[in-house]
């Protein structure tokens, strides 16, 4: 098929990007991994599946958990959310803590950090068992069993998180946070640290993509609008102060993370899944922006 | 055909929500306007029209003109326009004003006043005879020779129009203004003047939404992608501070303005325009928001 | 002497206020006070003292507190201090979160919380026994020695601190904290805690203004610029945003709290405390306030 | 007298840096003047004047005008004033346009940009030939007939005056501005480029430093306590963002100009005016800080 020789072009026209930017480094085990690293799996509704590179090895989904933890809230609690957290797009982290204060703790979107942990606070109170429950949904979203926190990842996050350590307690200020401070950033770190791969990642990404199927997973059911709502907030507000700069290039709705990976889906078509962990200026993979501009553009289809 | 029983459904549907909102007020010339009027027109690529309600009463676009002035000063500059203007979400006049300064004089986006300033500033330096030339544009775009600028109206918003005095001296100071800046604000007023009917309105965004036709309008020419990209615009950047909310709700590129209008589009099936004077707290359409949504909602078709 | 009889006719004429305000509630242990309580006492260099009222009644000096700690860390480390902390005018809590990020972890002054976080920060590394040595130079400096923390105000206040904790994260992510981040707050807030009357408070604030004899106290040791310099920074920094309006009614260096004292300095003359809870709107006493603007406005006595 | 000797040996001292800093060069009229100029005068309430380097060449008061229109609007309409103006310490103008927003368009204090043009506004609303008159009253306080206003230098400041522009375009959409707006900015840049020489500031200066001799100046009148105030408000936000280092360093009420000049009162004792174009990075003379910093260091005289 088609795609296959296209993932393949891609990869030959991003090879000049290969050098391009740097991976995080705030906590060392991000510094462990291989920088020079770049793997792509799309898989269509159908269920046909196309890869390229190194889309075997595990990273950190980082804030891409957060689409996880949106449909999971969004699931459990309904429109419920949207008096506690805002769907406008948003700046970077020194700009949240500004727009928290001036909007009195209302985090601006579910895909900033500050709508995150709204998010973890509201799994910590509605679920019995949080950890244990948030890890099978994602299981059940990407078909494999053996998908893990990466618990020294999250130790070594809480211990240098200082700005989501700020963010937490200026919304428990403002009466958004219901649980302890120190629970909900424990939690909300090892869901960043959830390690998948490509082909899992692109795999938990198509319920997104396809309307013809009822999005069910482990008792997280979400209708087709609700499931097409959070494409919507993918779509604005995706990629931090890059949001728009994604949807002027890319034009699908998407989420990144700062381990390297970004998922992003073409509603009734496919879902894909990229990584590399050298990011631009902004904190988004380089050669995986890369890539999915040249597949949008390759094969022509975009959301607009 | 189908269409016109929804537009039926909308109008009755949306009748509770007729008496909420408040016309624009900032300028004499805007209470002239019956605040109850309401009307819709939807135009599919295959060049079927549906209109319902007062949809042949003319109305200032306001806004919306600035997709007009984004297609011109793209088609005519290209990508030299991306280096004075970004394409990121914004917020209001007051966070514009705020972020102008952080980000030296470089608008976020094309769709704030900030950005249709250096637009009009563009065309003042690109155009022969300005001013005849962006209406002629209009013209084609929409098929109709009698569109006229509103001389009074315009005239109007230059006195009261401190705010976005204020905002071309900043980006003067900021060396992103070549004009004068009375001629700039006089330009860029009289673009916001042009009166339209939603026939008209729903007319000229077609070219938006249809792939099939080369856009090419007295001496305007977008390729698709540069087309595909406006729309992307539309989507995270159209509604100021509502934008993510319209995307939540609706899922399709478009853009308000204070007059009561919005327009928007549905890639590769129609284009859509709606009016009624009243409007929210955040400056649209209270019944043209409520309208469009439902028109996706009842037709299941949007772009996620 | 004349003292007196001034000190009388502000009693009375300051009445009329005496149900202004609010005293301070975010922690219980606050309003446990007598709202309705005053007490005011002067005290000369030559070593006359003149009070009024509830004089003799403890109370939290909170913010007061920041004098001292200024006073200590200042002849501990000298201008090593203003490379961790500036000496300019700032706004309220909310702006000096924003401030303290865009002045990447510096705070603005060190008579609002981010500076004395930071001097409490610079007291747990400098002191073998920092809460020790702290309340025994407050203790010579008032010359009673039965001053105390107040254990329990200090730990409601730990338990509430959510804006405190915030800071203090944020300059922890900005490398200006060197200890534990709980350690800092905990000394903070009992540095807050501590008990004095308004005789004590007069009395401590006596070496301020008396620039004839050695600052020199239980191994604090300051010269006379350093002094000068506290008062400058009190004079423009003390009133959080009120500081002008006080520097332009009253005229002189001082610091408030939010239990409700205030002190002051007349350089060469005096040293004044007041105490009343009730608090205006920018959470200075309000009794307090009045009471020394009537006391310079009638001994003709200012620093200008 | 020591005064003669102070300023000698303060000429000498501040030597090493002559070459610091870089005079103003926004308007072609500022880079017409010598830039390794210095000159200072000191004035004594009992008369007696003492004069350093170049104490005869005029040079733009800029800024420093702020206090002549502070004195005369508030001997004018007294404390009406604060109803269109703050007291409280300022930042920059970037920061003062912000604030400017959220603050409803009420300067933060008269002695920032946009404080001054309110007042300029309101000495157009209050006098009959305000150019005039202003000038008389200048003429007056400095004892000098052939102060002039520097036409050609307010009209290219005019030309260039962008900020100024967008400030008084918020302050008018504020409904903060009564007169044209065109001519309140061409009150004020007249205001500015008024001319004086050391000798001729001191002179203007000391009815602030002299509490002895009534304020009464060609109509202006204003009582000890107004005078007291205006040394307060210079205290607090004579010096922009550097209003607490000066308060620091040098602990004298005082206002700056961009032209290089600094005005200063020790009350009950002298004015001073120092004069040097070279600026800081704040925009405040490099020698004048220093100057006025060693001679309260060498009088040991501060008000603290």
């Amino acid at each position: 098929m088609e795609y296959s020789r296209i993932l393949k072009e891609i990869y030959e026209e991003i090879q000049p990007y290969a050098q391009e930017g740097k991976p995080a480094s705030y906590i060392p085990e991000l510094l462990k991994v291989n920088p020079d690293r770049y793997g792509i799996c799309l898989r269509t509704i159908e269920g046909k599946e196309y890869a390229q590179g190194d889309s075997d090895e595990r990273f950190a989904v980082q804030s891409i958990s957060k689409v996880f933890s949106l449909a999971m809230s969004f699931g459990r609690i309904g429109n419920e959310l949207w008096k506690r957290i805002g769907v406008e797009p948003s700046g970077n982290a020194f700009n949240s803590i500004f727009q928290l204060e001036m909007e009195k703790g209302i985090p601006r979107n579910p895909l900033i950090n500050a709508g995150a942990l709204v998010m973890a606070d509201v799994l910590l109170s509605v679920l019995e068992y949080p950890e244990r429950e948030y890890l099978s949904f994602v299981r059940k979203l990407c078909g494999n069993d053996t998908i893990q926190y990466n618990e020294s990842m999250a130790a070594s996050e809480r211990e240098y998180g200082y700005l989501n350590a700020a963010i937490t307690n200026i919304l428990k200020y403002h009466d958004n946070i219901e649980n302890d401070i120190e629970r909900v950033l424990r939690f909300y770190f090892r869901q960043c640290s959830i390690g998948m791969n490509c082909r899992e990642l692109a795999h938990s990404f198509l319920p997104f993509a396809d309307h013809t199927r009822p999005f069910s997973f482990d008792g997280t059911e979400l209708t087709t609008s609700q499931v097409k709502r959070i494409n919507a907030i993918m779509q604005t507000c995706g990629f931090y102060d890059e949001a728009g700069e994604f949807s002027y290039l890319v034009g699908l709705p998407g989420k990144s993370g700062v381990g390297g990976g970004i998922a992003a889906v073409c509603p009734r078509k496919y879902a894909v899944a990229v990584w590399s962990p050298r990011l631009n200026s902004k904190g988004n993979s380089v050669m995986g922006m890369k890539a999915l501009e040249l597949l949008t553009t390759k094969t022509a289809v975009s959301i607009f």
